[in-house]
């Protein structure tokens, strides 16, 4: 019952992201589920990225939480259109509350839409968004044995953000392990490392980034 | 449909964990029901309150994760028992899992069981698995906005942990702030702070859960 039940919602999941997809595709919209543990640094590097690409592209931005505006907040501050989505009980973001957040979002002119999900290492990646990309990040502090622990979201992604590097004299981290096990779970990841803190290796992410909404941007009026 | 499914679930949750919980009372022992978000530091609290406690009283450990034995095996080598529940993608343990765990426990010599549940700062909040009491750990570099983001396992716990204050002079984390928000979302919260790299607030911990311990197994030949 219980196996029926889950398998029934993440179909329905499924067709909801699929149609959003198109949506998003038909327009030019370059979209990013951006997903990680609580406390890795979600929201700021959401705010390092608007700052850096706003000038270039028009941006939007939904913010998932259980509770709270506190993030959303954080994000508009910056001048960009944001939604907050407060999920309740809920650990995750689906496409139903994408799709009910859209219309507070001027589709019309958006480059790149960023989805930052529920911070959750497990159930978020089991739940698609209507985005191009899954992005995660996993902070030094958590430690380099997660990707083998939480595998499933490592798998999902395309990219890899390794944060709070600069903690790393402080704490017992092994980059490299880190960097073996997201491997050993998932070869194509890509992996970049980076500290929100004090800006080191963002330049990398942000010329991902830029690469993917070109590409997916082009031929746009 | 999906409401009723998740509410039948969780009551039968709440049976089964009641007959583990009189199942543990009659015999005497007391169990903790260890939560945190993935990488607070839960195995490494869980070596050092075995090493502190186990010439006192005779422990177990169940150790829940999505994938791997890593935990088990570091808990192993301590010299207690120690069963590794592997829940797949489920991002909790439940009583079931408990239930099914007890037959490879000593339980007749049991002081203390620890139940180390799934790294999720949502949903483990929501199952019980027997416990006389919740404790989790939340680590200073997650934050100190999550007691009101994540609220449903800070109104739940009995005792939280705050970890890694060692790294305070590093990072940008507010503590008095973070224990603020705690007690915001559960007024009668007990908070310690602890490092367990340092080995500083540990005695408070060992403290607390010693007098626990006493009070459960008060009357035990």
């Amino acid at each position: 019952m219980e196996v029926k039940v889950v398998k029934n919602l993440l179909e329905a999941n499924e067709r909801i992201a699929h149609e959003i997809k198109e949506m998003f595709s038909s327009r030019g919209i370059y979209v990013v589920n951006l997903m990680s543990a609580p406390g890795a640094g979600k929201t700021t590097l959401v705010e390092k990225t608007v700052e850096a690409l706003k000038d270039n592209w028009k941006i939007g931005i939904i913010e998932g939480d259980i509770a709270t505006a506190i993030d959303a907040e954080r994000i508009s501050s910056h001048g960009i259109p944001v939604v907050q989505v407060n999920t309740g009980s809920a650990c995750h973001l689906d496409g139903n509350m994408i799709r009910d957040a859209l219309d507070e979002l001027p589709l019309d002119s958006l480059d790149l839409l960023i989805v930052e999900n529920v911070g959750n290492l497990v159930c978020p990646a089991e739940f698609k968004v209507g985005e191009d990309d899954k992005v995660m990040i996993l902070s030094t502090p958590e430690g380099s044995d997660k990707p083998v622990k939480y595998p499933l979201m490592f798998q999902e992604s395309s990219l890899l953000l390794i944060n709070k590097i600069d903690l790393l004299p402080h704490i017992d981290c092994d980059l490299t392990t880190m960097k073996e096990n997201a491997r050993k779970v998932n070869p194509k990841l890509e992996i970049i490392e980076v500290s929100c803190k004090t800006g080191e290796g963002l330049d990398k992410w942000f010329a991902w980034l830029n690469k993917k909404i070109e590409q997916k941007t082009a031929g746009k009026n």
